[in-house]
């Protein structure tokens, strides 16, 4: 009897490059066989965003927040050397030209290979975020979710 | 015979947001009955800080270090969208907006749950800390005791 | 019959500090007869860059990488209060003082200790990093390695 491999990853950050290395890691995690979950939570929510701009009614801090933060995963700034945007220009310039699969993509090749993407309802709240400003067909679920799929988990990591 | 599940936590950063999340994480562990241990390390240690200032020897770099560094959680900053301390300020609003706990309230309820607060021996040292300045109640200890929790543990993340 | 526990710490940072936890965390994960593996990717990379400056063939974007990285661990910056270059020397001040070992001789002691130290050869490729400017006596390999060593892990972190 071989019992299936557990792969779960907090996303906490909104970095591109950290939010790249989750789904690698993902990605690579559910070619070999392992269910894997995605939880996004505080700034990791942004790579589940939209791309376009959805109307949905907000109190004045969220907008700020909302207008702050970056929309959907291909306007994320890098951790390091971004260099006032420069950064994920020269990255993504590279990946272009190594062929590298770009984070939106990662993404949709994790909804592909079925790996659950989350989002922390508790942060979506907080930062004003709402179902209509996220990708389709993802979860919501709070930190108990998280644990009860973490506690039995072979690969857990916070990025 | 039901083995009681481990949850460790090391907490590094000294970002409010991020503290935020591990003390969100042991609090649910907790409450799940998983046997619960937060590290403190390097500038995860401020979490611990006393509010107050506490008269304590010390020598010139310690000093720097003890002014510079965050007097306890609830002066810590967030590690994005700082914006020379607004950021901290618009999370705090929005968190008693929603109804949700801010940081000191989410340590005071882990001590309640009686979740293992250690604070790392060895960065203490380095940045002059000494016990006086930290929380009451919480353990001490090094790498060598984090490494005999985390080997059984169920959950441990890096933070 | 005891197996032997494994901890696996992905690297990912390029932080002086988070790069000494991580290595303090290996070194003493392997002095309690752990199978101890630091797996470096992006920005860890430059943990294990030579200190000289080695002569290979680059493209533009990669000369400008290779000169905006630091090259080595002792050049690395810290992840907190960096003060245009001030938090680094106060740390390695107060590190001497307190008789802490830097990270330069963490390196060194836990390649004597065997641990395995890998490069991640997609991120290396990305950045333009060649294995003429990493340290000798290294290891190269991809997502797959890292998640065969994982999936049986005591201690994953990511860091």
């Amino acid at each position: 009897m071989s019992e299936t491999k557990k792969t779960n990853i907090i996303l906490f950050s909104g970095d591109y490059d950290k939010a790249m290395a989750a789904y690698i890691i993902a990605n690579g995690a559910a070619a070999y066989d392992h269910e894997v979950t995605i939880f996004h939570t505080f700034w990791g929510l942004n790579a589940l965003r939209k791309d376009e701009n959805i109307t949905v009614k907000k109190n004045f801090v969220e907008k700020m927040f909302g207008k702050m933060m970056p929309r959907g995963a291909n306007k994320m700034g890098i951790s390091k050397m971004n260099f006032a945007g420069f950064g994920p220009t020269m990255i993504k310039d590279v990946m272009k030209k190594h062929n590298a699969v770009p984070l939106p993509d990662l993404i949709d090749m994790a909804q592909e290979q079925e790996i659950n993407l989350v989002a922390c309802t508790m942060t979506m709240d907080l930062l004003g975020l709402q179902k209509e400003e996220l990708l389709d067909e993802i979860e919501y679920a709070g930190v108990a979710a998280y644990l009860a799929d973490a506690e039995d988990g072979n690969v857990n990591l916070f990025i």
